[in-house]
């Protein structure tokens, strides 16, 4: 992914850099997996193949450096990966596992059968071992946590962990419930998508040692593109492309998920219109073509994905302005790419 | 369950105390899980009716204070209760968020629709809100662990952890493998089951500043008192009767997981007899009433209950005689009576 973000000459150290640094997450990850039963090892090496970007991974290291490197200071990719020490990598493959948990996880809550092209667990050995799996996971990832110097690593992941479930718990509590606010629903944004991703960006920075305020602008950071991220597959739910996507669309739909767009779309209808029966009938999975085009013609009328572009823009903006404490830099710059290329990806 | 095992006056101190013990427990316990959102609230207070022996905290506290109480010493109620600090509350009240979550998650691998006579969360919210909760849980007792003073409350649960989940997963993998060895059997309960409740003995140790013999020793006192007890439950699961057990029996003939007792029949009738057939019948799910009066007669005949019987009541001599390190006291004698209780126990 980073590799695409940008070709600036400035930045190539700093890409050849993360790729030693990944290389090093994973094999981290990897070692901290390896179990002397062969059939645990199967499953593990079966997730290992759900790995997509690393988003979180890459914003450890990426946050580790930012709040190292010093203004204007030219550097070299083996000064840059000599910057890293081992509670880098070890928060990152930390937050690359219970993300990998939490993927596992949500593959049975939503019954999918299919991740990134590979069949999942719940499909290939049933709910139970995915439910297992996960938790087998979970338990590694503090495992290696405390493998840390720092007693900051648990204690910041179990907080972010904390924050998830809630989250979670929180939509699934609200389920069609089509009275839902725009407030609500960026506190439950901000724990299922928001805290663990703010984790990640801050143990990076705490893992350099950085002042508090850094810290502080690390989390912020995560946490806005955390936000602006779920505001993106929300939109990409349903304007994308099930081929291009690689998931099936209109799933929170049928899920009965209130969603920034939908949200907007039923303020702006007024909710004893159309939209609202649409989205009641949604929710109790009697869907069809019908409702289908009228929730899309009312989305477009009503210029619901259009404000939910420009709500996520507004906090990629906010999560770019934040870093004002952190000193100018080709890794700064990459910061600032990555918080644009998490609203401008059609996948 | 304890203020049943014994009626000794000179244990009479020693039940106060723990009856003050687990009120702190439990006070910690509901503490951390008290949310600013009420439907996570209804789910957390739902899953307090599942609470039970409290055996795990029950014996953090316990082993805390055998770890203490010097030899021939006579103390009261009060002196013992001034024996524990935050750590001993916190690894009990740790042990048991863990356990709890182990029991939202069985009750899923289960398909379990009651538990103690309470409505199950999977039953009643869905499968969807069973995986989370206990995700919550489990999030929330490492937050908790981490709210110790030392690194190990978190250290010792994480390591139990990832035995737990992969003696659950080696017992999915070889389910209906009717082939598998009391060693390969041994191991598989060895993790599921005595891994956490040889880490609340070990924390009890380690809260009480224990020599490194003491904690040892105790650790291995709840590693034998958790295989015996799983033992027990696999007796049970044979012979018990539905209602005093609290839960349907015969789950593990039909799931395909070969117990103790089933082992050892299988081991003296031959692998290519009847009770091979009736074993693979069940783990294909076609069990009949004449199989179960099949499998019950060899039972009887080759003295499989009695066999896994005398294997619990070895493992819990072992036990016992294990704590010669740990000086005698009233709360050593409480150690020795629930380790008997185990299996002793008919539900």
């Amino acid at each position: 992914m980073i590799a695409e973000l940008s070709t600036h000459p400035e930045m190539q150290p700093v890409h050849e850099a993360l790729a030693l640094g990944l290389a090093r997450v994973r094999q981290r990850f990897d070692a901290q997996l390896v179990s002397a039963d062969q059939p645990i090892n199967e499953l593990t090496e079966h997730v290992g193949r759900y790995r997509g970007k690393m988003l979180r991974p890459v914003l450890t290291l990426v946050c580790g450096l930012a709040a190292k490197v010093s203004a204007g200071g030219k550097v070299t990719a083996a000064e840059l990966d000599g910057m890293w020490n081992q509670d880098h990598i070890i928060a990152a493959a930390v937050c690359e596992m219970v993300h990998m948990a939490t993927l596992v996880h949500d593959d049975i809550l939503d019954e999918a059968d299919v991740r990134r092209g590979v069949r999942t667990i719940n499909a290939l050995k049933g709910n139970e071992a995915a439910v297992m799996l996960g938790d087998y996971l979970i338990a590694h990832a503090y495992d290696l946590a405390n493998a840390s110097a720092r007693p900051t690593v648990s204690r910041v992941v179990s907080q972010a962990a904390v924050a998830v479930c809630a989250g979670e718990l929180m939509q699934l509590s609200q389920r069609g419930n089509i009275g839902l606010t725009e407030a609500e629903y960026f506190r439950i944004v901000g724990g299922k998508t928001g805290a663990l991703i703010a984790a990640a960006c801050k143990l990076g920075a705490m893992a350099s040692d950085a002042a508090e305020p850094v810290v502080d602008a690390m989390a912020k950071y995560g946490d806005l593109l955390g936000t602006a991220f779920q505001i993106q597959d929300d939109i990409l739910d349903l304007t994308g492309d099930e081929g291009t996507v690689g998931k099936s669309v209109r799933k929170d739909v049928e899920k009965g998920k209130m969603t920034l767009p939908l949200i907007h779309v039923l303020r702006e209808s007024g909710d004893d219109g159309q939209v609202a029966r649409v989205l009641k009938r949604a929710a109790t999975r009697e869907w069809n073509h019908e409702d289908d085009s009228a929730l899309g013609a009312a989305l477009r009328e009503h210029g619901s994905i259009e404000y939910a572009k420009q709500t996520a823009a507004g906090l990629v903006d906010r999560a770019k302005k934040g870093l004002d404490a952190v000193a100018l830099s080709p890794v700064k710059q990459l910061m600032m790419v990555m918080a644009d290329a998490v609203i401008d990806r059609t996948f």
